[in-house]
């Protein structure tokens, strides 16, 4: 008998439920990193781990772990989560699932009677969302010796360290610069997909195969301001339209290259900000914020390649200087483990699941885990694809066939060595 | 000999001193419509006028007029003016010079030893540039009767109403309803150009031909928030994409018709919002405002009509709904008096400036003193084509030559019946 059949969805939903009720008052669902709120969620997961047998501790990264030993001493670790905290005016789900589903499939594994021959540690991630501190992924990061001491030194806005804050939540930031765990030797990560796609094709499982690169380019015109009315239109320094003409570029370049198997491909120019933004004047200048995904790098490299060029050319031909084109932010795709990855797959087909390969275009703790161990994670269904918003929603069966797909795959990982 | 030479550059170069020293403290230059220092610009305007030999009163509209008798009874009056408040933060000539210039034309009547035919008015607009009450050409469009009940309504943040503004400047709004003045033979304004047209080509006067039609258009195309990176490029509705596509649609056919003799032709994409305006967020809606600026009415029309197709197009092909097409304000063109424009041509030329005609492309009193006397503008360049600005210069030479051809336009009506 498999242990999916452990899994029970009311628990499931219960635990959901309880954690959702622990938001600021009057606004549903925020429960933000290094708050009192978050703090009181911590506690109610902490006895919660402790219920299921799992001994719950804050680690130096301030991480919270509840862990089982297994029936192998030595053998290391598989873990299991995601994140406790949410966005302001978040949802019920988004990281909330992957640290429930990770204790039901913990309290499936003893309801089935099955001992884990490794060690079994469920992760409450701190800080996963954009911090006060002007970060996100805080704890992984921390784990994966990633959080560097300009990091640790970040303030929020009432003066607090990001080291001192660590601190309060039970972290050691001091021993944050130590050796990097050695132990783990696989961690899997439930998550909702924040898409559409599942929905849409009525799939029920996303296995994922990488989680997308992002790069965020900041990019300026700088034309002149005159009187919209009086300068003729060939005496114009119209920041505006070199801006309009890369904003059209970005989403058909983005396009072919997703239809041409490229892989996973976005790019969103989600930022437009003219100046002085009148309806009087032309334009002075313009600025533009693209955020690409990738799931090859070197798709990456030629589309910022492209667009480099693209508005080249548009200042050109627009008579405006290309002030700005920086790389504000660039991270590569991170591959999940193509082992873990087929586990993933076996779990949700033996049980019976429809299942589909997708890429993360949204980024996880996982990817910083992956630093560190091998890595996989599973996607399922969400209401539109709505997610960060009270109104993200997933539905119980999902939320169960998930957490199913995850046990069975940590189980299968268990067996193999 | 000529008129022109009894204009005095000095004179009237001390006069727009002398006006812009009257401005609220530690803000040149503010002398805003209906407040405490625009009365008292109008007061020193006043004792300027009566100095001259103009006889000051205000009209039923709270006009500035001051008023020298002709010498043929009942052959009517001769007017030039333009308006002496201010935007917040503006200059020392938009308005200011049209006012000073025919106050100094006056001055070199009498200097010159020339009694005209005509009755000669000077005046003051009451509130040309926008004003508290969201209205603008509030003087000039009250003489000539295109104040509605309504306009006289409008009331200012702090509760007054329009009407009891009139008052309080000393019109009378309960006459504003009375026939309007047939008394009027010709219409004159100097302005400075507020355009970059007559610098760059070094020519000394601008012929006015017309004042361009201005049609604001307000455009929102209405898509789907989704997240950047989880939401395949093909089931996007992304407002932005035709947003942008419709800037560079505006810019290229504006361009075109202007390069292909279509008059003067202006359309300007100034404001262009994208909401939610996160990066990591397909923009839900963008919201656009399309100021056009015609000499020619139907091409106003056909280009009003090729924007409307071309967001249907836009929207359809992005798979965003064109939300809003709205006509928010549609002037029609203005054309000058033929007649007086071939005076003031002539003026030029005889007394050795270079001219071109040319088009307004920013609107005046004078397209609403049309409505009642024939009306011709003269233009003089201004430094890097600033206006509204505290920057904004006319070198006193060029305000001079202005001021010549309009005291020498005016003469020759003055012989012509």
């Amino acid at each position: 008998m498999s242990v999916g059949t452990h899994i029970r969805t009311e628990r499931l939903q219960a635990d959901i439920d309880s954690l959702a009720a622990l938001t600021d008052p009057g606004r549903p669902y925020t429960r933000r990193s290094f708050s009192p709120r978050f703090l009181e969620g911590r506690d109610w997961l902490a006895a919660r781990f402790h219920a299921a047998g799992l001994a719950p501790r804050i680690d130096d990264a301030g991480n919270l772990i509840g862990r089982r030993v297994g029936t192998s001493p030595g053998l290391g670790t598989l873990m299991s989560g995601s994140h406790s905290d949410t966005v302001p005016d978040g949802g019920r789900f988004d990281g909330i699932l992957g640290v429930l589903a990770a204790l039901e499939a913990a309290r499936a594994f003893r309801d089935a009677g099955i001992d884990l021959r490794h060690d079994l540690e469920i992760v409450d991630f701190l800080a996963e969302e954009p911090s006060d501190f002007g970060l996100s992924c805080i704890g992984s990061r921390a784990m994966t010796g990633a959080l560097s001491a300009d990091h640790r030194a970040l303030r929020a806005p009432w003066g607090e360290s990001l080291a001192d804050a660590i601190a309060r939540m039970g972290g050691v930031p001091a021993r944050l610069d130590t050796p990097r765990r050695a132990d783990i030797r696989a961690f899997f990560e439930l998550h909702i997909e924040q898409g559409i796609v599942l929905e849409q094709e009525q799939v029920q499982i996303g296995v994922v195969d990488a989680i997308a690169g992002v790069t965020r380019l900041e990019i300026v015109f700088s034309g002149r301001a005159d009187h919209a009315g009086t300068t003729p239109m060939d005496r114009r320094c119209d920041a505006a339209v070199p801006a309009a003409a890369i904003v059209g570029f970005v989403h058909e370049r983005a396009s072919a290259l997703a239809r041409c198997g490229a892989g996973h491909v976005t790019a969103t120019c989600g930022v437009l900000d003219l100046s002085p933004g009148a309806s009087n004047v032309v334009p002075r200048s313009a600025r533009l914020v693209v955020d690409i995904r990738v799931s090859e790098r070197p798709v990456a490299e030629g589309l910022i390649a492209a667009i480099r060029a693209a508005c080249a050319d548009a200042a050109r031909s627009s008579h405006t200087a290309l002030a700005r084109f920086a790389i504000q932010s660039d991270t590569h795709p991170t591959p999940c483990d193509p082992a873990l990855v087929a586990l993933v797959a076996v779990a949700a087909r033996e049980q019976g699941f429809t299942a589909r390969h997708m890429v993360s275009g949204a980024g996880h703790d996982a990817a910083f885990v992956a630093r560190l161990a091998p890595m996989a994670m599973i996607f399922v269904p969400c209401r539109d694809g709505r997610s960060h918003d009270p109104e993200e929603w997933c539905a119980p069966e999902d939320a169960a066939r998930g957490t199913m797909v995850l046990a069975e795959a940590m189980l299968m990982r268990d067996r193999t060595d």
